[in-house]
């Protein structure tokens, strides 16, 4: 399968999705080349000792969505391994923020290397909590470098 | 309570933890000031579906204990939020890699702002799975710049 | 002045420009608000010595894009302070490349903190070399936090 | 020749410098293996529009001393291509900070990405200026991945 093909698979529940997605509690919503959005409802379970979301939950929709987004660029037998992750917190998430959305989208696809950026946007109010970038490396999926 | 004195109420068991730390598995094992250490234990919970650890993990954990290192250095009616988060992978870690530890450590105590880099190892090993750096803006804990 | 009055009285000559910006040989050519272009054109004087324009040299225009775009939202007797950037490279820049323009643009206006977004795109072919993120702390011009 | 024996002939001045180095005035001053250390004086030529050094100095800097550590542990016929820099501010550099010191050091040396961490410091009061981190990409000097 190329990329696009896996993740689709994933979204229509016909290939299981990560097991970090059911204990965190997101789930993939759209994706096309380039492009795809994870949603999460922040919970109680998701609380840092100090009264609001912990900053992991973005992180790891973020982390998602941009290696996602790279990942529907690839064709079958290609892979890629997340080099680097950048996470700005914008605004607190809590359990009254409701649903969230993360979408990511590729910036840059070289040979080798690929950049993406990324929003975790609060779906009722549109507003920004948080952003990122992120660096892959393309690999072959035998374990060379593309 | 000092942050210092907060935290070790938490690793003491006296006060209790973050429910993220029980969602995903971690928990706090040493502080001191400028410096915090988490341990988790990586388990097929935690997996992408690409076949390791997700990159969530270590985020979090790299954004609890440099954030908690942070805190350390706070007197009483003090706080911080988490500007932004930066997290190098350099190896991938499975079911294999068994324990893992955090180390954040405070690289900057300004008096509005404060930086810490931390980094995931493999217990067994010794091992560099990740490392990061973050930046906390400090407030005193009725909401305003410090 | 504000921010924007004062970046504009800049790219119209009438105030003195950055002395970096005369020993690194860029300028600015738009300012609006949320959002200021410099331009620069790679010469050999910019070279590292492994064969290609060095990084610093995006890199400055990447924070000095970044942050002017921060600055045309503040008001009068307001200013920022950069705390952190990250910059990407994405193709090497050399002497063929030509002219190059970075764009800053605001992603997140707080009243305390502000995060902002660059690209460095080659003038002629629209290709991108280097993408960026930053985030500012937002003072008031005597040296207190907004 | 090696990039340490390359780092070490530039030192010595067997070997002519980087151009950007001349421009922005600075000199590597220490290189061993895993470690490089570069040093400039700031001048008023360095400055930005608001009353400091410009961070361009800073990431310059930076930038040159985390890839050349990364450099000095690459054999004949390899090289590097930086993939992204990420730099912390933590006080202001001005004409009366004196000269600067910027040492950068391995983190992470795998056969196909390094990363590296630097720091800023004040040669006389040694207080931390800025801090960063970077990721290289190891490349044989043909062009292909390694």
């Amino acid at each position: 399968m190329t990329g696009l093909e896996f993740l689709r698979a994933i979204a229509a529940g016909d290939v299981p999705g990560a097991p970090i997605a059911t204990l965190m509690g997101f789930e993939p919503v759209e994706a096309e080349e380039g492009r795809v959005v994870f949603a999460a409802l922040p919970g109680p379970q998701h609380y840092n000792p100090i009264g609001s979301v912990h900053g992991g939950l973005a992180a790891t929709l973020l982390d998602s969505a941009m290696g996602c987004a790279v990942h529907t660029t690839l064709p079958e037998g290609m892979g890629y391994t997340t080099l680097e992750l950048k996470v700005n917190y914008t605004r607190p998430i809590t359990t009254e923020t409701g649903r969230i959305i993360c979408e990511g989208t590729v910036v840059h696809r070289g040979g080798r290397v690929a950049t993406a950026e990324g929003r975790v946007i609060a779906e009722d109010s549109g507003k920004l909590l948080a952003h990122g970038t992120t660096t892959c490396l393309i690999v072959s999926l035998n374990g060379h470098a593309a």
